[in-house]
């Protein structure tokens, strides 16, 4: 039996890498011969799991992390058809039976079979249906024929696993948020957030052949990697009004799509600098969105909020200038991202080149004894995306 | 030249009607070549008008109230080239150019070019332009070619007149909030509020093929209504949760459609019975909307409210889940109805017996003199539509 | 071990029913632990088994036919972990695995690992896949957590069981064609062909919203049926072309959606009376379509067609006026339904009392032994729907 | 009173530049007070054009050809209200009044006011409603508040002039065709014909995210061109199937979607080189594109062809392998361009530097005088665009 090493959530602040069962083709009780067990080739740190190590969740001590997976299969179930050993795969961080009215729509993002408590389910995160994360060697990935993306070629893929490494998340998770923002052609779009799903929304938005991108963030460090792309760029710290700035680059005061890659754990400007506030990219979407445009959140918005400062907010209810958006008859897209509707289309781009991804986001290939450093960095607001590579084959 | 009379504000609490101006081709110094006068057949009052007559807006004494527009073309403006005189029409409540970017992409609610202070215009409301309102017996329409309806046949129309008046603007904006929901063959539908609007909304559920319609009120005398055509009926005031009356309606404890035709005036509850609770139904919508589910919002939400109780809801800022719609992927669909896109379409289904709307709305004619006492049996809450027939011609 | 009986065809113009296999988990070799053995409760004769029995096919002796099957789950292979024994349900007659790419996009009549030569599976069809048909007492169903559709009551299913069993095929089928043509509510439509198809499609635009449903055909009998529920009816035969009687119904010549319900077994009238012409109905679709509107194909086009009269027509080729079509900026669209995609709204329409399916088209029960019978009087054109209940089971 | 010159067909393979009429507010006796005069900055030559020129129509002698132009505001009917005089703008080679059913669906392309005889209408161009042809000095555009394009700076219109006047049809007419044909991030494309449509077509797939764009035509100096920028090219005289050639280039012998850019006058190849063809590319479409996929069809296919060779085609009839295209569920998209649709988007992706396609259609400005020469170049099949330049006013 092979041995297993994972990357574990300790204490609010703290993850450790510790030795971890080697996967089974179960999860608990429930048996799972249409698995497979991966050998994981790339594995990354989300912003979304900072929610668990930043204390804000109610995820416990020996929860094993990761849901950003690519792999080769070394092991199928019995009832896996088309997945063969061997092959090189991306595994969408949602996990789908593909057997349910949702996965049957599209909406993998909300399987209903996956999570005894809510629609929805992903690797290694707390409420989220149990399944074992995989910041780890080995880790099983359930309903392998139908969640798996298999790549064409092995060695292409490995020469590209950088890139294609980003299709487990955050290049389909910016993606949705592009498409549900109704971004096409010609678009002039606002994308909040410059962290990795922000940036990786803006490679999105170029690539789907929008006219400009402009990313508002308060990280100047992080603006600076977007501008390297062809991206605009808006300080929210420098004191000039968003509305300004972005007509100085546009010529009028507003965009036609807007993206919040930020979330909940928003923060304040200007006069509110510092300040946690929920609800400033929301409002802040209506305000500069012209009449007729569309908002995607692909930003996590929570149910509850324990570590929230306002009392409202705990609860998450959030304050929303709700009439602003519907004078502009606005339409809003939340949700988690179905990383099926996309993944193979994306694999496509960058396969055949129209998408540097990995430079976007701006990779930097770690070990696994090297997480616990990483999810310092991260946090600390790195311009930085950490690939953890833990079985040490990643050249680049 | 002709004399005419229309229903104008005076207090809140107070319409009247006086001799008012006969219309001119134009509005102010801006000429409308483009636009006809109508001699009004029908002409409806709507629940947003009451938003004025309650004092809840800034709207001044002496404007003429009226959106709701059914009438013959008696003068064309010389721009004016495929409509005629004689020709019986119906007017979308939206005014719109027909040639502005929004108007070009169907989405007339919006238009560009009719209001100097924002996007969208209307007849007779406060904040939309300043066009006068067509609660009277004559009125200018501009933009003729493009805003009006044509019947196809003039004696037939009279035959309907009561069912096609409601073209102006209910039954598209129940039928646009049945749309913006994903409301399809098959559905399972909660619609809030049994208003006129309401009302509409659950016949155009009905039209477009949904296999249950369910109508939440407070008003038992609106539900009574409701169930009269097929729907079932849910009274938020019997103290039983809503969850708990929806499983005992179709199973399961909720619905794969939300339409909110109620907006931010809405009332709470149970224990919050009374209470103004501008967020309710938004809140509500989140709670009992499946996952994968869409919430179409035609109900009004204003960008400022300086009659609400709460501040936060004077300056448009309501208190909502947003993480609870967030964790099941809903969207949110808000805005005017752009009356146009779906008026021609509904005038078939009228014209070839498909929807019997005045019958669902229950149509009370009255005349234009009768209209003060319609407004205040229509604020009381009467499950009735006022239709004003102003020269006295429909007979029915 | 059971016994088991089907329906088999001998030569052109004979079936036969005899002794069969009882069903197993796989399909030769090709093991299918994912597949449940059903009971048949009914199965229906549908119009595409003639191509076959009637020899336009390569058919072999000893196929057992039928593709229209509903039944209950009597053995459930390991694999198969949400549908149980014991359920009633639909089969949808595409076979798909629901782990490919079309499967993946809902486009389940087109499954590429169903059928090694083509994509695109059936059971009881010639080169769809060697899957074995259900008229019969008891079949096999792959992929079953996927394909079936389980009917949420069993008493209530028994009741309604006429009506349900029209989900595995026509009636998502006529649904497909109306969806396809964009008929949608005020829509005046034409429905090419009075059989069962072009029944259920007529039903599913009424079911839609439909202003106007025209069903034009050459059998009296069966548009007498048509008018029985509501719909206007062109006779073909009568020497008036086409569009003066649309023109007669509707005021103008035309209409806005077009339904091909009829498919290269198309036969031609007027002077060509008796005549078969594949493509009359296409270049009657172009003709009285107007500009801009749509037309649904779900008549069956082969590419082969070795029992045609013409010689391009054995090679599939047709004589289409394409350029009319391209003058009217037609779109067409063909295929197989995706039965999956609609079944679920379908039932719900259907137990909700929206639809009366079976009453549409003239549904007849028949035994097992009669299916030969149901064979001869459907290909003599009677205007019925012939329903074979294997168990003797159906009371209606 | 200024003059004017154009350009005239005279007979078949001739055209000459005579005076002509200046351009009046009217056409015939319909007043076009909705007007504007414009002098035209830059028309160009169409391949349409050729089919009038090479006398496969009826057109008659003294017709002023021109249907692609771009030019500066002189002259305002006095219903004008938004164009100025001044203002710099595009025209949308379909003439639409947008004021009938299918303008305000968007469907430009069979406007049903501007053409007496049919749906739809076009400059310069025989049976598009007799409205005169801008390959002049200058023209009358109706309508000119709905049709005209306004840049929003003039000096940065007249330095982007070559890549601007592909906005009034061959750019929005390519990227047509990839929409209609499903084109997408990481489609796999095939584009038929590599004349200006094609080329724009082709690189209109880039901007929409193509992973691979694939160009197939006869002419290996147009194949040069469309490698130069990104595109695989297929050369059809060189004797390998196409679908190996496809297999070469991707994998797999097919692809996603296919895009027809030729139209009724093809051409066979192989065995058939040389003779016309008119269904040899739609019969190519259903050969090599994958079940599932898109046929946009923004090639001109004719209701009558008097000079075709084939009896069939005469009255437009082409013999198309319809069955193939149904057992892949293939979907059909035909009709003139609806310009408007796409021209505001596309200038923006031409403004912000996101699309070269004056260098991808490879542009040659000639001067008015010289347009007979650009007709005979264009009709020899070299790999060039040309543009007119009527008051010798561009540099480039």
């Amino acid at each position: 039996m092979c041995k297993n090493h994972g990357v574990s959530y300790v204490e609010p602040g703290k993850v450790e890498v510790t030795e971890i069962d080697y996967p089974k083709l179960a999860l608990g009780d429930r048996k799972c011969e249409h698995g497979v067990i991966l050998k994981i080739v790339a594995t990354n740190i989300c912003g979304s799991d900072q929610h668990m190590v930043r204390g804000r969740t109610t995820a416990e001590k020996g929860l094993v992390l990761g849901h950003e997976i690519t792999g080769e299969v070394i092991e199928c179930g019995r009832d896996v058809e088309f997945i063969k050993k061997g092959d090189m795969v991306s595994v969408p961080f949602n996990i789908a039976c593909g057997r349910c009215r949702n996965c049957k729509a599209g909406l993998t993002g909300i399987c209903l079979n996956v999570n005894g408590d809510r629609a929805g389910a992903a690797y290694g995160y707390v409420d989220m249906g149990g399944w074992i994360g995989g910041q780890a060697e080995y880790v099983m990935v359930p309903y392998a024929d139908f969640n798996l993306l298999k790549f064409p070629d092995k060695d292409q893929a490995m020469e590209k696993i950088l890139d294609l490494t980003m299709l487990s998340d955050i290049l389909p998770t910016g993606f949705h948020g592009a498409v549900t923002a109704g971004v096409t052609v010609g678009s002039v779009v606002y994308v909040a957030g410059a962290g990795p799903v922000g940036l990786a929304c803006a490679a999105s938005c170029h690539l789907l052949g929008a006219a400009v991108v402009i990313v508002g963030d308060l990280n100047e460090e992080r603006l600076a990697h977007a501008r390297s792309f062809g991206c605009e760029t808006i300080n929210l710290t420098n004191g000039i009004p968003v509305e300004e700035q972005i007509a100085m680059i546009v010529g009028i005061p507003e965009v036609d799509c807007f993206v919040d890659c930020v979330g909940f754990e928003a923060s304040g400007h200007g006069a509110n600098a510092g300040k946690e506030m929920p609800a400033v990219v929301l409002n802040q979407a209506m305000a500069i969105t012209r009449a007729g445009g569309q908002i995607g959140i692909p930003g996590l918005y929570v149910t509850e909020d324990p570590g929230a400062k306002d009392e409202a907010a705990k609860q998450g209810s959030l304050k929303i200038r709700f009439g602003l958006g519907w004078a502009k008859s606005h339409s809003f897209h939340t949700g988690q991202t179905p990383v099926m509707k996309y993944h193979k289309q994306l694999m496509n781009a960058i396969l055949f080149d129209k998408i540097d991804i990995a430079k976007a986001v701006n990779v930097e290939v770690i070990s696994l004894q090297d997480a616990p450093r990483g999810y310092e960095e991260f946090d600390s607001g790195v311009a930085k995306k950490f690939v953890i590579d833990p079985h040490g084959i990643i050249t680049s």
